[in-house]
């Protein structure tokens, strides 16, 4: 699998709140090899900064490199990240808060670290690998167990003035609907996220509504304890409960994709993460079809929406891109 | 009241469904004299631009001043409006589609005349003129009989890909709520617009709930014929009913700003519009409380959200301060 190479390389880091993912890529951004490791928050900073820096090290390894051939080092974080002064401002899954990781990490690997916020960082591995015609204006929607976004404006990646734009999971959509993680009841990610998905499921099911996914359980789980995968298997053996649920999952996000439109304009609109990666072509015509219907007139016009190609590699694609765009700059 | 000057002065004209106003501006943006015609667009777009180019010869006139040393006319209308090519692309309350405003206005007038969308341009005058410290992100949100938005990023006004962005009103906050003029339920614009929350009092009124309101109307009118003053007015009186549902509309500002300031991280957020005008002492403090209830943490950490003090000049002094950018190019 690894192919040896004299090259100087990238490595791109997908921080998230269970597993490190680290991918070393060449300067034109082949991805070479990959490592992972699993987070361990609850061991706190000091203790996640070290797993980074071996996951790093041992990604170089598996593709024969040695650690001096890795010019730089770019990373996606969940929550608030300050790029400008390498700090994760407030990620509430790692339970951080103005946490310096440019600077410990640097520390750790003797080379230039960068950071980003993790969507911020697929998005722009999105505009730079799978955008032929670069938008000027793009916006990433990541469908996950959580929901994020983030933009391109005007050409460059814009995160606002407290660092925090592109928020869009915490976009209320139905006041007074389902409780969400951030306290608020109705957000986007309350009502499309694989955990809002699962928990509707349950919830149904629970209520005596019949579906398969019941027979896909392993001693003791229930059906938050599934995966994205199990929905599509659900939906291949025509389950219809899994189906209304779903279709109710990508309307909501036509209906953020056409709030969005109307706010930002954008040129491009690019879907990815783990529910839309399994879900693709389950969800795509709905969420296309609900964001027309919804937004403005002409607010879509000539727009394009797409679902990302990247899958689990957008982030340490994005983060490789970010490492090597700031040391050309 | 008019104060004559051999000085040039630029036009600043706010054209609205029913109303045009023009307002004669020194260059240092102090406003001389207003005009104000209806608009009368049933008659058609020709009609309305000669009513346009003559409401501006009626505010220089009113000022003392000859056509001639008007430098430069900007113009805030209404819908998608395209300012590179001069064209109102599609505005619904006009009836226009890719109507060459610019073009025709200038054959009319013989001096330079820049568009932009209404909203954009009272924007553009909230930051010039209010603004000290010029913020680098500014949102701009307009509570009238509609509603709606303009955005100011990186320092520059921003429209987007098809010159919509910045719609907020259509941004749906309720799915299923109330019906709005858009077709769609539950926009912002239909929970929280002088329409809705007059349709609102209508309904609850007809409904048996008392209101002071009922003694305010004559000869033949329903509360939806009422006006803003008329809300202050009840609120004063210490109506409950008007209490109780312009509380609910502050609410639903409060949380449309949560969602813009998540999703576009403004530096200052400024509240505008008939509505807020009327109601800026009983709205504002509802308003904030909501949005820093809902908003991300940290998403508003030393936001300023404030409320304009240009009432109902804001449009003609943003469509000047556009006349006056382009002019200087």
């Amino acid at each position: 699998m690894a192919e040896p190479t004299k090259q100087d390389v990238i490595v791109g880091v997908d921080l998230g709140g269970t597993k490190i993912l680290a991918g070393v890529f060449t300067p034109q951004l082949r991805l070479l090899q990959t490592s992972k490791l699993s987070t361990k928050s609850v061991r706190g900073f000091e203790s996640v900064v070290e797993r980074v820096a071996r996951c790093v090290r041992d990604a170089a390894d598996e593709a024969d490199l040695s650690p001096k051939q890795i010019k730089a080092v770019g990373i996606g974080a969940p929550g608030a990240v300050d790029p400008a002064k390498g700090e994760v401002i407030f990620a509430p899954n790692l339970q951080w808060k103005n946490a310096p990781l440019q600077k410990e990490l640097e520390k750790h690997l003797g080379i230039p670290v960068f950071i980003e916020n993790d969507c911020n960082a697929c998005t722009l591995g999105v505009h730079e690998v799978e955008m032929k015609a670069k938008p000027r204006n793009l916006l990433g929607i990541f469908l996950g167990t959580g929901i994020g976004g983030g933009l391109i404006l005007d050409g460059r990646l814009f995160s606002g003035f407290n660092h925090t734009a592109g928020e869009i999971g915490h976009m209320v959509l139905e006041v007074g609907g389902p409780k969400c993680g951030c306290g608020n009841l109705g957000c986007f990610e309350a009502l499309a996220s694989r955990t809002a998905i699962f928990r509707e499921l349950a919830r149904r099911a629970k209520e005596g509504e019949k579906t398969v996914l019941t027979d896909f359980l392993q001693g003791g789980e229930t059906i938050t304890d599934l995966k994205s995968g199990d929905l599509r298997k659900a939906l291949r053996r025509g389950d219809k409960l899994t189906e209304k649920v779903v279709e109710s999952a990508a309307e909501y996000t036509g209906i953020a994709i056409a709030n969005l439109a109307n706010i930002l304009g954008p040129e491009v609109i690019v879907l990815g993460g783990g529910v839309l990666d399994a879900l693709e072509d389950e969800m795509m015509s709905i969420i296309v079809e609900t964001a027309r219907d919804y937004a403005m007139p002409g607010a879509l016009k000539d727009v394009e929406i797409v679902a990302s190609k990247l899958g689990d590699e957008a982030g340490i694609t994005g983060a490789a891109v970010l490492a090597r765009q700031q040391l050309k700059g």
